[in-house]
């Protein structure tokens, strides 16, 4: 099979990692360069990332965001931001900023670094917590986070193609 | 280079598709595959697709939506939607589908076919319009539309990775 289409068939949600193996200083630029290959709306390119390798920061988020507990075994996370500054990016800024968290996903399994999507919008005390504990610039609103580091589970393909959700025409 | 990385970096808006080779049912149930292995929300996988090839709903979409034109002269088009009942489900759908449209980005890059992503959400007389044109089950909402086709231009990789726009932990 095409393996870009394999790489996306595969991806899995991973939130148990092998702490002995770091993710390297250009496996994570070919992930924000991924991440920087979505599309967004009137070509804005808005995004904006937090890179969090801290041990005491990987923690707090784990403490304040419960869902997101895997944080603290990871190698490091992402926060996909997005730059909201006018009326049209209010509008379409979480769309943007879920595509580049679907490349930072994809281009993590590609590199065989496993990773899950956490969500901190639309979540007051979530959106909150992140913006003073990364001092984030004005205008800057978190969308997700990604944990990533190398698996310590495996997950298989899983067949989720369902014909009872396609309709064709009207 | 990876070549599922490649695929990510190499993915660009092509407005402009070869009328004259189609694209297979095959083809079309493989990037509809890649467009279900995005990750939901709960694991809920709530999507829900419309795959428009008749010639004049094609045309209709192009009248009723100005921005996306292009949708005329594309071999098909998918609706991205998702089913919408509950609180969690507001929160999160969008970017659920976003995800999704990514994937379908993506993979039809990775088969050699053209697409771009047009929002139809939030606009309301957008919604109104595919709702009513495609007679859409209750609780389906339409996200996104993606016009698809054999490409007619050629766009090659764009370098938009930008230091400015990632920071390191604080």
């Amino acid at each position: 099979m095409n393996s870009a289409i394999e790489n996306i068939l595969t991806r899995r949600s991973i939130r148990k990692y092998d702490k002995s193996k770091k993710v390297s200083k250009e496996q994570i630029d070919t992930i924000l360069k991924s991440a920087m290959s979505a599309p967004t709306a009137r070509n804005q390119q808005g995004w904006y990332f937090v890179v969090v390798s801290n041990p005491k920061q990987l923690l707090e988020i784990s403490k304040n965001i419960p869902h997101a507990k895997m944080v603290k075994t990871a190698d490091f996370t992402i926060i996909v931001c997005y730059e909201v500054t006018d009326e049209m990016q209010k509008l379409y800024w979480v769309q943007d900023a879920s595509a580049s968290t679907q490349n930072i996903l994809l281009s993590a399994n590609a590199l065989g670094i496993g990773s899950v999507w956490c969500a901190v919008h639309p979540r007051e005390a979530k959106i909150n917590f992140i913006k003073k504990e990364f001092n984030l610039p004005l205008n800057i609103e978190p969308l997700s986070l990604v944990a990533l580091g190398y698996p310590a589970e495996k997950k298989g393909y899983e067949e989720r193609f369902d014909e009872a959700k396609i309709q064709y025409n009207v």
